[in-house]
């Protein structure tokens, strides 16, 4: 069966989502716009939409290869990608290996100050609220997740960090912390959805000590597409020789 | 050997805690004062000390005759308590039964709102930081304690939860929520320590709804001291019919 467009369901920060002809399948189109300030900023940048769905399926695959289950299924054509449908839990999970962005900002450590176990935060996802920082126990409280998906969501999310830092390393990249979302499938299972790309990882060169993400637009640090393609051309060096 | 009050330690928002001639020994003057605001705003109030001396002297009492272990040696005058020295542990402990305050606030959830199990926060104590809302990882991340000290404190903070429910229940008052420190031992012992009172505990009348803590003076709802030894009276009907 060919899987064809159909209604638009959501418009994000970077992507928009359809149904298909598949009601289990979603088409995800990688935007070329970057915003900042949670969306009060919104600049369009040509190649951004190509480069992050690129680097997400290529993140994707390898995770799946590597035991992660995800939502990804294939990458469509420059800006589309074929993702399986689940409901999205209204929760960010960040992981941090170092300090840096709000951490830093809330505790006064020293940027990329190293943590000997990771940090991990959750974030309620709700524009009206602000996005508020969250423990378990209020997730819990207010019905977000139930504590059997939270433990399943950390213990992915670890598993995901794992694996990350050992990509990332060997493209001579910090991985200081990244965003991820997880959804819930139609039989209950906690599936590793959203994104992973320079937009939502915080990368860091280990050699020049220069930002390779998102952090370059929002502190205007240079061109975010050239930034972008560097991080494309080391992955697909890395992940080409493994296949 | 009598104890005898020595040099001054440490000056709290209503509490001054002093050496002793005994090294495991601290002499806690409770002060006839209320601060809000984060101390921005402080007044001076009659018998404030002498009642929430009084109303933590008989809560800690309570809880160790309940298996509850604290830092509460005797009550020695209307303003002194004596404690067990510790090392205290820079965290704020939050247990609610409903929603109130900055969770009502943050979450935009209906006053009194009842969760079906306690919700639990930590706060870091730094008033360079304003004591902000931390979690977990972040905790150990920063070394502030660790996993098991932290795993020790959610267990005795839920066990104080259970007792304080049943006592104010007794005196027809309904415990929405309370903040508790712990300290560790020179064993390295987790023991509840600071005090429990209407300046640490929120708590409202199960018939006239009215609130019996410190609301009433952030809020400016009343005469503090009447509702204090509203609070004192009814604690005191209790504990005495145990005796």
């Amino acid at each position: 069966m060919t899987i064809e467009k159909g209604d638009l369901l959501y418009t994000g920060k970077a992507k928009m989502m359809y149904q298909t002809t598949d009601p289990d399948v979603l088409w995800v189109d990688y935007l070329d716009q970057a915003t900042a300030l949670n969306g009060k900023r919104k600049v369009a940048i040509d190649q951004k939409g190509l480069l992050n769905n690129r680097i997400s399926s290529l993140i994707f695959k390898d995770l799946a290869q590597h035991g992660i289950a995800n939502h990804f299924i294939d990458q469509l054509s420059e800006h589309v990608q074929l993702v399986r449908r689940v409901n999205m839990i209204p929760l960010e999970t960040v992981v941090r290996n170092a300090a840096s962005g709000s951490f830093e900002r809330k505790f006064n450590v020293p940027h990329l100050t190293s943590f000997a176990t990771p940090v991990m935060e959750f974030f309620y996802k709700s524009d009206d609220l602000d996005d508020p920082f969250i423990n378990d126990s209020q997730i819990t409280a207010l019905k977000i997740a139930t504590p059997e998906v939270l433990a399943e969501m950390r213990r992915q999310a670890l598993l995901v960090n794992d694996r990350l830092q050992t990509i990332f390393n060997e493209m001579t990249i910090e991985l200081v912390d990244f965003k991820i979302e997880f959804g819930l499938t139609s039989t209950g299972h906690v599936l590793l959805a959203d994104e992973i790309s320079p937009d939502s990882c915080r990368l860091v060169d280990k050699k020049t000590k220069k930002s390779l993400d998102k952090d370059v637009f929002r502190h205007d640090l240079g061109d975010l597409t050239t930034v972008y393609q560097e991080v494309l051309n080391r992955l697909t060096a890395v992940e080409g020789s493994q296949a």
